[in-house]
């Protein structure tokens, strides 16, 4: 019990400090060594990568420029574990990061605990420093992002494995919840304001908001309705069974492109046996389970569902709307799911339910600069004003999301053709 | 002169028609046979493609539903030269369109003659019949498109000919005139409606409107200011040498990789001989004139000038906004030029030149589907909507669009990456 | 009746360069301007550009060092039409060959005329320069060489378009004869001589041979025997429904790997229509002669067809041996059919038919250099030897060779996967 | 000292079999875990791969059909580890062995010891019959050839690593040793029999050889000579420095494609750092030895610089000839440098040195059956025959090959494209 102790010593930057970085240990624990270095496609990163660049993050943006007399654990891990920051150096090739077998594991969890060491020292030495603050509050929302793409990337790699290996046997078992049927719940519109006001970044954890969340300003919204729960893998088969996938007049161009190149037939990880509909999780290979909200579809999907269904997929400033005042309970990393759970209960104060947690939800919004954004100065400018271009918005959270990362004005974004995260369907009208 | 009169009888649309119609002989009149060939890149189409395509828009959707009796041309020329319709059958493949060598540029005048000669007949015929006129309208409106992709290709096609020959040497030289200083116009935000009432398709000509224009609705824009001339190759020039291709900072993460994997280092067609630049035209290899809006920027590049000039690109609400008003006055093809000109007297009624023709302007707005939108039924409904992805819109015409193309409402969409087209950039604050 | 006159003046090599260069043209009349710019894959070239290339060899290696005060008709042709002499300079890329509308077909037969009419002079003016004439019959050989590309060339164009046309209508159909049985010949081994002593380049078009045919040298050679005629369309297609194409084990890995990547299941140019096998022909699409030799087959298929039949193909040397003392009568470009013919009789003093003519016979012979080749000096010793990897040897010459071009010797090559030749199987034992 | 008391016991077969079993588990013994999963490239198998891939051979050809009761170790293994064996079912895909984290490291290694375990048995209670015996042999010289693929495997995989981490550090160091000067000695040609009767498979370990090694036949070879020892770092260096990378004219054209597209300047794993030239070897990253045989070049750079040299490279039955009589001791795997080495003395009872050993010598001969080969019924016979195109013989062995598993018969073939075998040069004239 020593340790446990000791890591609740210290100023609460320092504790949460210690907890998030607790996380991504927790999470990589049911790991082999040999699924820490797979790299299944471009996308995916190893869970070693993700390991070392967030300890990477620290000491790139935090160690080296305000730690006094601090040396670089390693010269090359800053080519190695540099993700896209151009003004920091070099990196190595996104699409290779599955081609090093060093640093090893043991390696990497040394970086960590060095790292993690030095940062000890440094936020208890910079205390009250706004500054140093901020930048450790970006590092750990940062860690949660990656703990995030820990989950989704390590379902890729098992998934992708003939052997479809489970990651933990041990997940609570989804409940059999009856079917609640689809409402939609009408907003009014009008000019409202959205997003947060950001002035540079916040120097308490609970603070925070990334900078594409701001600034906040006037939107005007037509009265419109939503939802009130997710899609559900019922719903979707109805959808598959009546020639979804087979007609192209409910797809955007470029999503039908993508149904005949790469033959989709289904979301992603779903695959039939004998006539039945299985899915791969977390806990391994499962019966589709149709009360469920679907997950893993792209955005085409989900455009193609809502034109199919006669409805559409809202827009960001809909969602955000709809979201206030409602509590970001939901089944989040921290409920131990690591699937989305069937609408049960209505969410508290509303009659939406599933708004945070379970699966990303894609609203039709090209990600795009608020009016009036603009990135920081230097490689922290790089995080993510230089991505807004060819994605969509996805609002909510995950049950592969931390409940402390999450918030209303929360921008998530992918490329419309993006399947391997917990992105799932809420329709509006 | 029997026949010019012959082409003078007739309703005012039948009229309107053959004046559409001449305008695709006239833009051909210039090439050598071998010129109707060619295919570039994915992106561009033979000529020959063009001149065939348009023909078989008419007769696909006007003379085989309407005309009783009418027999198709040629059985095989559906699958030659549907474009992307899915729900008229198979097609072609875009890529392979430069490898047909049949049906010969002689054929394909031949199907125009006789598509002509039907479609006289079938708008006598139908006259007073709104929804065959109101599909010959819009057929007549997209002939006008393929017109200016007339025009862009074939300067790609003569572009990429290591003898880089003119398309015609009479074009009006441009004259030097003395560059106006930059200077920017205010304008008052508020909620505003932009886009305009699309109730089906309009009947006259001068009514019409694309559906993906409509509905009209309203939207919340902030104070803004909009650059009152077009950027010019002499500022642009000034990016260049400053370091702009070589800066990763000033770009999008995906254009940035575009910059590097294709070597970008100056518009498209620009070319450095004993250190000075020069461009391609459709005059031929030319001099840069500094004075001369920059074009054939992509996207990509529109944005990073703007951010390397501390300003960024409009939306598209404040350039529909800002247009109003103004006359629709400027260089189009129908002044013959064919290159965007230097910014000389303010436009009519306006602070603001060069707001219609010369270049398109690159906006920051996505092309998504307005509030409301929706797609018509069948073929007809993949005109627009199912492109309503990763694609910018362009606002304003070119000196390749024809005037009586154009409106303040107009969207025209591309990819970020595009730069064979008349593109170019308008700052706004 | 002047110009053939005139043309039958001069020196025996200057009618032979008439006569060699006629047939080009005579080639390229039935053609469209159209047809002459086409490139269907990158081991196709446009006849335009072999109409043009042919010429550019006399003028490089000819008229500019030879002829006094000649100047280049073009500055950019030598980019253009060089194929791939690195010691001559820059070349436009082969796979970009049918991206250029200029120099049109008129340009080029301009082109043709001009180094036709420098060539007379240099050809009088040089008599009895054997060097000189060398290289004339060099050239004269290389343009026979590219007029069987030029058949297969526009075959490819043609086949590949969706309306099928004819190259001509006028050719000799094939008479229906009765096919004879397969029987094998049987040929004593032992060591012999192969190959032909080559001295330099002759100077007498009838004593020409290419480089890779020398030097004559000693192989020993097994005792083996020969098919004493030509694979046939109906013995391929007992391959066929044999199940030839879904077997693995008749064929070579690379060749498995062929069949499935590109889904091969019949030879090329065979389409089946309402269940029977029809063939694309310059003279259009045919029902298949099942007596006819099979043609268009690549390496891969005559060895996995040989291995099916328990038998093998031939090695060049046993090829060779049995060829000798049989006259290269066959059906060749001469005999005007372009189109492989039933075996009728047997070749002149011996029991094997179509030795010659009719198609190229693939060999088990990986195309190397016989012991003490050495290549020229210069740009001319790039005309054969840097090929000699990854290749096969093909012997017999085709319908589409010249009876003039053809002898014992001759060696052929093309990668085993090439199917676009008129190239067939015989089979050895 | 109990297990090794355990592995002497059985018959010699049995003993043999423990022995080549050995030595993987062996070489791969410095690997950390995560060494065993990388693929670099798609000719690279993950070392995991390799030792499961062996296993899978002896349960597949003698386990599953021999031994009474045998239960496959696990469903899926044939599918992960059936390298390219058509006739044994499907597989997964080459280049994507290096997505698989699962079956882990251990879980192989029981694989291996549960087959062992099998094989023991299943030797003993074989004992005489000779079909089974010859599989047994034919699976340890396939486990030694996959030996040889681990050391080069291995080394690829370290040397992609931005590390450059050492395999091992306690290789013996190369010793400076005076570089002989290079001489030729000279054989007589005539009828001479090359290859070895190849009736079946031997049942004895010592009298094995590959079907592609048969059937003995008489070739013609002309007199020729043999350099006396393999080209050098020093004497590859002068090649570079004399242009031999930017000239086309040593190159054949593939090659110089190959120059061009992969920026070819050195041979594999050189690197420039501060203007010296390092290698990456198994013992790390070292200063080139000027001394020691040029090593990890493609056979377009062996014949290039033959060419450049003034030379060729031998056939194969040139070096079969010379190599008669000379006792294949060398530098080999059971040397353990892993290495080449510098030429020394003499081998004994020849002029010739590095015959056996140090590096693969290229030859000019491509890889093709010899006369009579026919390759064996079934699965067996897809081992060496279907890759009789398209790749060149290599004769004699490497540092990584084993003593035991070459002889003068022997024919190794790869692509003249690869480079990361232990390949190098010795010229013929």
């Amino acid at each position: 019990m020593h340790d446990v102790s000791a890591n609740q010593a210290g100023s609460p930057l320092l504790q949460k400090y210690r907890q998030v970085r607790a996380l991504s240990d927790r999470l990589c624990a049911p790991l082999e060594i040999e699924d820490y270095l797979i790299q299944t496609m471009a996308d995916v990163s190893p869970p070693k990568w993700h390991l070392a660049h967030v300890s990477w993050f620290f000491e790139t943006f935090l160690l080296v420029p305000f730690l006094p007399g601090y040396e670089l654990f390693h010269p090359d891990y800053g080519y190695c574990f540099n993700s896209y920051y151009e003004a920091v150096g070099q990196r190595h090739p996104r699409p290779q990061r599955g081609l090093l077998s060093r640093p090893t594991v043991k390696d990497i969890y040394a970086y960590r605990a060095a790292v993690d060491e030095a940062m000890a020292e440094l936020i208890e030495q910079q205390a009250g420093n706004r500054d140093v603050e901020a930048l450790v509050v970006l590092g750990l929302h940062h860690e949660q992002q990656h703990q995030e793409l820990l989950l989704t990337d390590i379902k890729h790699i098992l998934a992708t494995n003939p052997l479809r290996p489970a990651y933990r046997r041990d997940l609570a078992q989804v409940e059999r919840v009856k079917l609640l049927p689809l409402g939609y719940q009408s907003f009014a519109g009008g000019i409202v304001e959205i997003g947060r006001e950001v002035d540079g970044l916040a120097s308490r954890f609970e603070d925070f908001a990334f900078d594409n969340e701001g600034p906040r300003h006037r939107v005007f919204v037509e009265d419109f309705a939503l939802g009130d729960r997710l899609i559900t893998n019922g719903e979707y088969l109805e959808f598959m069974t009546d020639g979804g996938y087979q007609q192209a007049q409910h797809w955007l161009s470029e999503g039908w492109g993508m149904v005949q190149r790469e033959d989709w037939n289904a979301p992603l990880y779903w695959e039939q046996r004998d006539g039945d509909w299985w899915v791969m999780t977390l806990a391994g290979l499962q019966p589709v389970n149709l009360a469920e909200p679907v997950c893993h579809v792209s955005g085409y999907e989900a455009d193609a569902f809502a034109r199919w269904a006669g409805k559409r997929l809202p827009t960001e400033a809909e969602w955000e709307l709809a979201s206030r005042g409602i509590d970001s309970e939901g089944n989040f990393v921290d409920q131990d799911h690591l699937h989305p759970q069937p609408a049960a209960e209505a969410t508290k104060g509303s009659g939406l339910r599933q708004m945070y947690g379970d699966v990303w939800e894609w609203t039709q919004s090209s990600y795009s600069p608020y009016p009036g954004y603009r990135a920081a100065e230097g490689a922290i400018g790089e995080y993510n004003g230089k991505f807004m271009c060819n994605q969509l918005v996805l609002r909510g959270g995950s049950c592969a999301t931390s409940l402390s990362h999450i918030r209303s004005t929360y921008r998530n974004f992918f490329p419309p053709s993006a399947r391997w995260q917990f992105s799932g369907i809420r329709l509006a009208a």
